[in-house]
């Protein structure tokens, strides 16, 4: 379910910093994990592997997984999932299917009607195109937002812009109150389910969600069936369960839902929203907004439909009346697996979800059907004799869309046994035409960085890493460009949340990786109906030729994860990373510092008095308490200690390509294995112990976003003191048991006693 | 025909610097000029002409003159001129009509129409609006663009955004070229003038200016007759002559369009159009830009139309007919003067033109009014029994719309006599609710400051100057901030052109101030026939207040400049402002080169094509000539010069308290006087020897955005490196001469030979 992958390919270029150099070149470089005996077997391993991946079988899988409507629940959903499991079994896998019983609201009632000043219907309804085969396939999810609870509300309408906290200043300092009022929003600015969330908090009734033409529609690029991009009547399905509290089945934290996991009742669940929430088009948005009055919107508050957005309240007045089917239905993953050789409990994990909202060519299948061809290669690989030396486990996951319900249920069932063998997941989603995107942990990031360069761009002919850096040199910052310009590592993103990489991550603490292609094929099919193979051989990875890049991309890390002598991790990169942000949030603090002492001064000395246009509503705002000098230094004494572990860690390393056995290979795995496992705490983060992970972390007011170093973070973004010194400690700790256990693994090959 | 005024005030706002500390307060505060004895008397005399003020005049006249078209040549403007002229007899003065006569053309024949795909043919009308009551009033100029040559042209369309030469490269990476095409342009983004002329250098065979709803209309408010924004059929009327060659009648260069003058044949007037344009509205502007394909615009050229903007060219042609009648008529100046008791041949002009585009509530006559009220004030204090030293000259152009004409013809005509006998022109045009913005010569800045510091603003009672400083405080960048903060002196804006101080200051080079209120009263009626006298009390300066606030602050400058015992100029403001261009410039010509050399590297490397999608269009730009060091010594030489006589004038000058005679006093005005003309110099700039100053111009290519410096810095941007080269020693001679007659002025002052 994660946005248009394009978006995170942005982040990725901007985040990108330095690592290591470029030292060596094409298939002299050494392999990280790997004894220099092993390199050139190895590639020649991955040169076969390739030969093996065939561009037809995307399209003709994606064609036939696409051909009905695919939710967690559905008959096709069902059909499906036997369809993948008989071809993992065809292609030499342990394969079965792993049911849950998961809570899944389903439309009985939608009603949006504005009553007043005049009176007008939504139609909530996206036609049948011609040009959309599938379009007209009826069993078609409408348009709603996944838990969303039921209500039945009238009252006056205000647009909040995007409907994030810093909406609600802005709306302060006009003076305009949302109590009592339904507010609409915009889609953008952060995950969908923040926005009811915030409008709840600020005392709205009822929250309506649009896609404005500004952001997803025409003013992007001509329009769906002409062009790629959302037409009038799409609209924007989605989950709106309060994700950064916890995903999964609401109603089974921590705990798989299986068929007789214990539920908390109904009326408990914290994850459903708090007011009814309904996604609309564009088309039925105008209406409304045409129609309020009050304030001219800011700015940054305007979009493209041909009026002038004012906020109101006015004597604009909406009826929403929403009622769901609150069933329970099955959730299927397909989870298939080659027992390692040599460490069969180690497992390499690789997982796409299967279901869609509705069709799901690019939500998901773009993704799966490269998943699915990558593993086809692998097997291949098996039959011709080859054995991986640890387990490699590949999952096609049911109900991420509602919530990642089946990913979590099937971590939290089998968090225990995880715990010990999970060496690392790999995790992909709607996959374009483009650019690598890279997200994770940045243990992983020097080894991404290894295969990125092993990659060719279908297009350029050059590695997708080289692409990517190239990107950089023209579009990026003056840092950014000498960077790329050196050929340095690529910079990995921090990732928060939106797909099945977060209960691995954050709630289990393993070694994640999540990779895409995309930044050449922005169109506006999400989580409409028109998210269909039609839609997507027209205007995204046409030939498919970024589907097997994905396929060499993550297959190849899977053969080196799977075939390495010891796990390619590594902890300069993380302890460089965590430095720059340690960095950033001390700059953040003195920023807020200097702004809050400012902009108290200006509105104690009348100075902003003077600015306001009589004529206008807006107002001074209030003061803001002070930001005072936190104290910073255990987290600085913390990274110093760990950069140095880091360092040592690097310098043994290179005694890995002579002097290591077996067994303290096999040692040494199952230390670094666990360095993930001490940068999650089990009482979790405040207000959200299901989220462990101390350095990645949805935000919990952006959602999707990420939040790195999130208990001070979230504690500086609210200004909550008391709580920065809590949390201050507990990173620190955190930062200390992580440099222990690379201290471990670096005894370990100095040849001392290594503890473990 | 100023373009609104907010944008003027953003632009003084933004390029505010430090002058002078604030250093004494109120009433004891000394006045620049003045000796101490003397300022007390003029402080009453400025409170006894506040009293005489009274906005129901304004309201009075402004209805009055505004009930009918009343632009150049039309009978209303006659009787508008003969009405003033009365006023002013009425109010003491010494008042005439003077009469030019000039080249005014006006439509006989107007089609637009899209000839294919789809047949379509613009209204091209202003539709009459019961809440407006001129708008049915007969005798309207249509929709047109003055001096745009005749035309019968059809060819494909090409939108080219703004239409200035950073969209021509844009175009051009594209491979898009507009040969033989029509194009079609927004407002915005230059002066209007420049996208027929950049058009016709690439090709182009035609022009139409659009007003775009996201510049101008419902993206900005609601629009007429609901608020104050442009509404679908509103249009912008303007001129298009080549103003930036030269402004004025097209076929009276150098000397005033009296009865006799010699004129240059119509077919080789410079300043026509080379191509047929045309304005329109955007209701008028959707369907052909609609029906547009080829690449889809970048994101900075879309603007608010419901549609994807589109650059073409592809089926869509369009027919483009003008015919005008290219008369001759009548220009008529009202000419009011008081005149000095002391120095009679020492003139302080203030002007404001009163010529509309149709009914002109706004543009002039919000500020011609404000003129009028502010020489009635000056008169009461006359018949009190008042004399000013000096001679004041109240001016009330006719023509500015159609390009300056009144007053360059004017100030052609009576060049010789300008030259000896004007000390100061003070300008004026649309003013509006808000903030003052104060534009011209640094030499008046510190003067112009002491004013501001002694108006007080309707809406907060602080100073307007504190107003601005407010503003600066609350939305300013660092460095402006902390000035802002300090009460240090506002920084005057450089002056480019649009209103009618360009023929005294960039001519004949005469100290020239350039003032109005705005930024609170943001609307679309600009050159419309919309802007009329129901809308302006509706929605811009509703009672008076900032008409009156501008009485009070050019009224106080004139009385000033009348009475001041030497003229109240100063140089360091000058040379500190010409020392921070030439920073800048210099800072510019090594960022172009940077630039150059990254982007040529880029794309030798072929860096650039590894980033281009191979599904759109866009290629590689050509590399660019490396930018070579050039030599900006003589500059920063005649700068050190330049402001250590500044220094030593500014030391010099406490003297006048006590030391300066009457006639030393008459001396050092003489001396001062000519100060400002050592800036202008006989051969003008490169390509347009009518244009003197070399300091201010309007750009070549922006219009009525000035260049500062602007031999050099027109050199510089259009990479021609020779030019330069020859420009730098004009310039630096240019200071050289400046610096030596302020030299003269300090010797005089301290008692050795001034040898004037």
């Amino acid at each position: 379910m994660r946005s248009r992958f394009y978006l995170t390919v942005l982040v990725s270029l901007i985040g990108i910093s330095l690592a290591f150099p470029n030292t060596a070149h094409g298939q002299d470089r050494p392999l990280l994990g790997f004894r220099a005996l092993n390199v050139s077997s190895q590639r020649a391993l991955e040169a076969k592997f390739d030969s093996f991946l065939k561009a037809d079988n995307l399209r003709t899988w994606m064609k036939r997984l696409s051909a009905k409507p695919h939710h967690v629940g559905s008959e096709a959903g069902r059909e499906n999932a036997e369809f993948m499991a008989a071809q993992f079994r065809n292609w030499g896998y342990e394969t079965k299917i792993e049911k849950f019983y998961v809570l899944f609201p389903t439309p009985q009632i939608r009603l949006l009607e504005m009553t007043g000043p005049k009176k007008f219907r939504a139609t909530l309804r996206e036609p049948a195109l011609k040009e959309d085969t599938t379009s007209a396939v009826v069993g078609q999810l409408p348009i709603y937002n996944a838990y969303s609870v039921d209500g039945d509300v009238t009252a006056p309408l205000v647009y909040v812009n995007y409907g994030i906290p810093s909406d609600y200043e802005t709306l302060e300092a006009k003076g305009i109150n949302v109590k009592g009022k339904i507010v609409i929003a915009r889609y953008g600015g952060a995950w969908r389910g923040i926005k009811p969330k915030v409008a709840a908090e600020h005392g709205a009734i009822g929250c309506i969600i649009y896609s404005d033409p500004r952001n997803d529609g025409f003013y992007q690029g001509d329009v769906y069936p002409k062009g790629a991009y959302r037409n009038p009547l799409g609209a924007q399905r989605g989950s709106v369960a309060d994700m950064p509290l916890f995903p999964g089945d609401p109603l089974t934290p921590d705990v798989g839902a299986t068929k007789d996991a214990r539920r908390i009742p109904f009326k408990d669940a914290p994850t459903l929203t708090k007011i009814p929430v309904l996604p609309i088009s564009y088309a039925d948005a105008q209406p409304l907004l045409e129609s309020l009055g009050g304030s001219v919107a800011p700015d940054d508050w305007r979009g493209a439909l041909p009026i002038t957005y004012h906020i109101g309240p006015g004597a604009t007045t909406v009826h929403l009346k929403l009622k769901f089917n609150w069933d329970t239905v099955e959730c299927r993953n397909v989870i298939a697996r080659i027992p390692g050789a040599e460490r069969p409990d180690e497992w390499i994990i690789r997982g796409n979800h299967h279901d869609g909202w509705v069709f799901g060519a690019d939500d998901p299948l773009s993704g799966a059907v490269a998943l699915m061809e990558e593993a086809r290669g692998v097997g291949e690989l098996v039959k011709g004799g080859w054995r991986p030396k640890r387990t490699l486990v590949y999952c096609l996951w049911d109900g991420e869309e509602p919530g990642l319900l089946g990913s979590t249920e099937w971590v939290e069932t089998h968090a225990e046994e995880l715990r010990n063998v999970a060496a690392v997941y790999i995790n992909s989603d709607s996959n374009g035409r483009g650019y690598l995107g890279m997200g994770g942990s940045h243990t992983l990031e020097k080894f991404a960085n290894e295969v990125a360069r092993d990659v060719i761009d279908p297009e350029k002919k050059i590695s997708v890493s080289d692409r990517s850096r190239a990107a950089l040199r023209v579009s990026g910052g003056g840092e950014e460009k000498e960077r790329a310009k050196s050929g340095a590592d690529l910079s990995i993103e921090a990732l928060g949340s939106g797909s099945d990489f977060t209960p691995f991550l954050q709630h289990l603490g393993i070694a994640t990786l999540n990779l895409g292609y995309g930044g050449e094929d922005s169109g506006g099919s999400y989580h409409s109906a028109y998210d269909s193979f039609d839609n997507y051989v027209r205007f995204s990875d046409t030939n498919f030729a970024y589907g097997i890049a994905l396929a060499q991309t993550a297959g190849r890390m899977m053969l080196r994860l799977g075939n390495a002598d010891t796990l390619p991790l590594e902890f300069s990169s993380l302890t460089n990373t965590l430095d720059r942000y340690s960095r950033e949030l001390k700059r953040t603090m003195d920023t807020m510092r200097e702004e809050t002492d400012e902009k108290n001064r200006l509105i104690a000395d009348g100075i902003i008095g003077y600015t306001l246009d009589p004529k206008k509503p807006d107002r001074a705002p209030k003061p803001k308490t002070a930001v005072p000098f936190l104290n910073f230094a255990p987290l600085e004494n913390a990274l110093l200690k760990a950069k140095e572990s880091a360092r040592a860690y690097d310098e043994a390393r290179v005694k890995l390509s002579t002097a290591v056995t077996p067994e303290q290979a096999k040692l040494l795995d199952t230390l670094l294995i666990q360095t993930e496992r001490t940068m999650v705490r089990p009482e979790g983060l405040p207000r959200r112990p299901w989220f462990k992970h101390q350095f990645y972390a949805p935000g919990f007011y952006t959602g999707y976003g990420v939040k790195t170093l999130p208990g001070i973070r979230e504690a500086l973004d609210q200004r909550d003191w008391k709580e920065f010194d809590a949390q201050m400690p507990i990173l620190a700790q955190t930062i200390e048991a992580l440099a222990a256990q690379i201290d471990r693994a670096t005894a370990l090959l100095k040849g001392s006693d290594a503890n473990p």
